[in-house]
């Protein structure tokens, strides 16, 4: 057996293991006979550990060789949290403060040595109860903003993004997840589908719909092909670390250079699927001012983003696309305004595109939200559920003719009331 | 000075260096005394030397580290070699014969030791002297379709694509090349540009055409972004060279994963600036026929890829996208009729624009065609170009609304004999 050969921490033999680890020590205090270390790993994939010593506390998170809620049947590359380290790295150069800062990355053992967010929760846990964060829409607004611009040809030197492109573009069963989870099982009979009684005949009429079915792949096929920036690729409520004051984005081991547009439909999407949720959730009270805040969040969200996109174009447009010596330099403003416009008209269709998609497989594939899933009555649901099906089937078919979020709006209402079927 | 360093090959050295390589005394006669070897690389970028043996003849095709059209203060990475031979090798199993065979490469000395063509001649300086070729259209638009078609998702393994896709990213300097001289020069005055005299009013009101830029500027973006197949990258008439009865593609080193439509579109500009430069070679008799010769070779390439790809569509179909459990499973033939239409016509649409940035690039920028260039009457000259300007304006500018090739060519007759402005 190699020296440096993988293998699993476990609580007992963390402290034996990393208590070398001079970043570590520096952190948290040298003894690592005072660590009290807990392993809190809730996700599908990864340990993670709590680890407290005498000067302070750091997350340890370590890939596993496979899918852990699966088991190893499942068998999923440890090079998943290099993936990781090196999105994390960017994310931090291109969106200051905004993921955990990393202390130590060991590639050999997949583990990354993080900074311990407190009193931090999981966004998506603190929608479902209730709670109205005010500062999520503009944080994640100017976080995708940041990324997406200036990890794309607007910004890097067009030989750094292709060196860039061509190490992610090594994350292959990550991005083969997504390609079959997210945007063909959904659609078909696979294996692992599940789905909330109740649903299946508009499951049944979802699958024979070819409008839909077409359109899905198209979206898959803009997610294989479109490399043009690196996006987070999972940046989904449970990806977000919240306090009222703070928000972090965490966990982007499916990163990969992709559509612009990803991330946001992905964002948004789970928005939507909390505000069609938040009626299963009312024993504990209305959730009118709720959904109110969620279809806020969403449209402060997108305006958050569109804006600071647009500031960035106006002063930060260095890389080879839409090169400003064809505009500014003759002092063409409008046609530099003309092409932002198409640009950003792209990336509202195409996030209408993702964010359908994703709420589909949420629904009808492998991995589920605790938004719909910690609805205990059955019924009440599948009728969430279902009202989220029709909206994500909507934005897909019909993503190039819808112009506003007003409408969105009226439409996401109309289909939580009954109001349309 | 490393025992295997770049050196570049002379008429006088290269029996000395390349004698001892098992592969050409095969091929042409092991007594390198007895070689005849003549330099005849025409092109702006290699070396090229016929060498000729008692037993045979090949081809050896050496990249210089610099532009030889230049001079060594424009550097040019011999890797360029290693992706044509790469490129070489992938176009020869996904369509069989149509590229020359590979003898030999040495990647240190970026030299390609290849199948020697005779008779055949370069397609562009047939077209000039007015000759009709009945197999290019068939024979280019089955490469076109079989290359495009199984280097993409739709064919190939992802993690097989993937990993091309690394390969192929590295060839920044020559994807950097296209992406200036092609996409953006052209529409300012760029330091490197020329154009004929006579053209100066339309050449400013192109470059201060804000429709145009903007939309030329989007096709860069496609262009630079969408990896979607492994494309030849520089398929022009100079590239392919034919007898009656044998076509074959050359010269792949601008090779990478990028838009299905750049290929074709490239091709059909260059057809329709032979096309336009027609009246200018009319000194030696009408040209009529090799006119009407032109518009059909454009109109049954189109049709043959468009028919091949989707005859690969329906029987090779064994990629992830538009997956045949999604489709087939269900014999929902329609669902599959539907994507299979999208995807054509967004290539149709992509290649217009492609095709009309390809022809603006040739009469405006750095790199002239000798379609025009051999047009010895300068007014004459800038006649044939500014029909050809008006024309590819068009085509970039109403992509998306053109429908059929029949419209093209009444809209390429009428800029001919000038009855359009």
């Amino acid at each position: 057996m190699k020296e440096n050969a993988f293998e699993a921490l476990t609580v007992e033999t963390l402290p034996g293991r990393l208590g070398p680890v001079a970043a570590i020590a520096e952190r948290i205090g040298a003894d690592s006979n005072l660590w009290k270390v807990r392993e809190v790993g809730d996700g599908n994939l990864n340990l993670v550990f709590i680890v407290e010593g005498e000067k302070g506390t750091v997350i340890v998170k370590q890939a596993l060789p496979y899918v852990r809620l699966v088991g190893d049947s499942w068998p999923l590359p440890l090079k998943r949290s290099f993936f990781e380290y090196h999105a994390l790295s960017r994310q931090a150069e291109r969106a200051p403060g905004t993921v955990p800062a990393i202390h130590h990355f060991d590639e050999a053992q997949a583990l990354i040595v993080m900074e311990f967010l407190s009193p931090h929760i999981i966004l998506r846990r603190a929608l479902i109860e209730g709670r109205r964060l005010p500062k999520i829409a503009r944080d994640l607004g100017l976080f995708m903003a940041h990324t997406l611009f200036r990890g794309s040809d607007l910004s890097m030197k067009a030989s750094e993004r292709k060196a860039d492109l061509a190490l992610f573009a090594d994350n292959v069963e990550l991005c083969d997840i997504t390609e079959s989870l997210v945007f063909t099982d959904p659609y078909f009979e696979a294996p692992m589908n599940r789905h909330t009684p109740g649903l299946e005949a508009l499951v049944k009429e979802l699958r024979a719909d070819r409008d839909l079915k077409v359109e899905a792949q198209r979206m898959k096929h803009q997610f294989a092909t479109r490399a043009e920036t690196l996006v987070h690729g999972d940046l989904h409520s449970g990806s977000v670390m919240v306090t009222d004051t703070e928000t972090r984005v965490i966990d982007p081991e499916f990163a990969f250079y992709g559509p612009m547009a990803f991330d946001v439909g992905m964002l948004l999407a789970n928005y939507w699927m909390s505000f069609f949720s938040q009626r299963g959730h009312e024993s504990a009270g209305s959730r009118e001012e709720m959904r109110a805040y969620l279809l806020g969040v969403i449209d402060e969200t997108w305006n958050t983003f569109r804006n600071e996109f647009a500031r960035l174009w106006h002063t930060e447009r260095k890389g080879m696309l839409y090169d400003a010596a064809l505009y500014e330099a003759r002092n063409d403003g409008l046609a530099s305004e003309q092409a932002l416009n198409h640009v950003i008209h792209d990336i509202w269709t195409d996030m209408l595109g993702f964010a359908g998609v994703e709420m589909h497989r949420r629904i009808l594939g492998l991995a589920h939200n605790a938004d719909f899933e910690d609805i205990a009555d059955e019924a009440q649901r599948a009728s969430c559920e279902a009202a989220a099906l029709k909206f994500g089937r909507h934005i897909i078919v019909n993503r190039n003719k819808i112009q506003s979020l007003a409408e969105l709006d009226m439409l996401a209402q109309a289909l939580d009331q009954g109001k349309l079927s």
